[in-house]
């Protein structure tokens, strides 16, 4: 049995290989620039600990652990050009660098690879595998399109964005441990509690990280307090926020619209807290862990086996940065 | 044995079923329109042509068959987003309908589908399988990264333009014979050799298309004469022309830039004529198409089963159309 830690190190040392060719550099040279602006390799390492929570970690794990890390970060150069973002963990994005139509190839080029590791499994394992994997990949492009309809829309139903944020961001998680459970020989149940403990989870980790941008210790955080309230994003606080609020808090929120950056920050938060919806961010957080941690109970096996993942999970939505 | 119209009208038929779930419709609708643009479903037919080249046609053929048509729209939706293309067959493109994030989204999940038809075949030819698609894949990648380097090159070798054409475009015809090829029991070498006639019919189908958009009748070619020389797109044309050019048609050309564009047409053919270029590329096709023949010559099976081969390979590339 090995930590996150101790699992993130050995990933990261095998993933730091050359995963596509050097010709023509045109293409290769941004894949290869936005793998070295790094990230924390979560869910390359939740397939090894999925993998490992029911055996020893199959030789195929790896190949697995490279495909998914390749998937994330395909979606994640297709995100930034549809998000317009201009940097990502503090660097140029890769359309901000090459351009969007060599962003858009070098993404498609990325998802090609990452199959390219799936189909070098032992052929038993292929088809179940595949078969999560497609679905998963699915899901997040039916999420990231959610998002952007949710953009543009007034009011979102809060069920429907705790859908979208399911799809767009749990379901891969969720996958990437039933993925290494599979390879562990994990019966259906055992793989369906550990995909529901990384859906929730998954969740939970959303919902803190929606609560920290406004109410976060901005020293730990690392990042501007009120960063999403400037940006008029949609969280789990706003649209709670816009299901309670009064007629008053409407006109409120409306009015800021035209405020300055510190003054729409001041103002929303004022409005979450007389709201309350500082306190049901918390509790909502809360259950969700709960049922996390109840479907990796609901798992059949010893109990200090679960132990890596129980630590991970306290670390993620423990953290106050 | 079937000819290529039968096996295209039994494809066509089977392809017309929902390939995808309904919700978000924002996702799955432009999808829909796109496949319904139609086409000529060619990549799918060589599939089933090369699995009946060698046997009867395996169930899986037909997985194989709608996973590579879905893998070629998925390129083409791409593509028209990198081209800025307003049209495709006369149709608004999916990035002018529906806007470029939902185009570039669509294009990511009709990938995903199109690898979910992939995992559907027996399990063991899912490997071998997997690896020609995924090199194909690959390559059809470099060959659009490739083609959009050259557009902003003053002069491209004729060498690497034949490089970037037979990787944008002849590759996935290649590979869609062989991956058929191996549900029909292929060996490797008659895998190579059928692979290599679709390669080279497709460089042969390359030229002649770039060659009728100059010398083309325009009652039988179906659209203007003339309109790659209009949009200054390099073609096998171009490229020989400035490789042989002399120093006053290099200037004439240069010049031609100027000139309105049905100036551009006609100069450009007279230099195209001067150049001797319109009989080098009747040559250049026949060159490619006799190896092509050869490779199909040189396929070990009875001769009546290369005729409906043959049959399409003189259809396509004998069109004047």
């Amino acid at each position: 049995m090995h930590s996150f830690e101790d699992l993130s190190a050995e990933f990261s040392a095998r993933f730091l290989t050359q995963h596509f060719p050097t010709h023509p550099a045109s293409l290769y040279e941004p894949a290869n620039y936005f793998l070295g602006i790094g990230g924390k390799r979560i869910r390359p390492v939740l397939c090894l600990m999925g993998n490992e929570l029911f055996g020893d970690i199959d030789p195929d794990a790896w190949h697995l652990a490279a495909s998914i890390e390749l998937f994330h970060n395909f979606t994640l150069i297709h995100d930034d050009i549809m998000d317009k973002a201009p940097l990502r963990r503090g660097k140029p994005t890769v359309h901000e660098k090459y351009g969007a139509s060599t962003a858009l190839l070098t993404g498609d080029v990325m998802m090609v690879v990452a199959y390219d590791y799936l189909s070098k499994i032992q052929a038993q394992h292929i088809r179940p595998i595949m078969h999560i994997y497609n679905q998963t990949a699915r899901e997040v492009c039916e999420g990231q399109q959610l998002d952007m309809d949710f953009e543009s829309m007034d009011r979102v139903d809060l069920s429907a964005y705790q859908q979208m944020i399911g799809l767009k961001t749990s379901v891969l998680l969720a996958a990437s441990l039933r993925i290494g459970a599979i390879l562990g020989g994990a019966g259906l149940g055992n793989q369906q509690h550990l995909y529901d403990f990384g859906k929730n989870l998954g969740l939970a980790f959303q919902v803190q990280d929606d609560y920290l941008d406004a109410f976060g210790d901005p020293a730990k955080f690392g990042k501007q307090v009120g960063g999403d309230i400037v940006a008029g994003k949609k969280t789990f606080l706003l649209i709670k926020t816009l299901e309670v609020a009064t007629e008053a808090q409407h006109r409120e929120i409306n009015d800021l619209k035209k405020a300055d950056d510190a003054g729409k920050i001041k103002g929303m938060l004022r409005i979450f807290k007389a709201c309350g919806v500082d306190a049901w961010a918390r509790e909502l957080k809360e259950q969700y862990m709960q049922t996390a941690y109840q479907h990796l109970e609901d798992i059949a096996v010893l109990a200090r086996r679960k132990e890596p993942l129980q630590q991970l999970a306290a670390f993620l939505v423990q953290r106050e940065y």
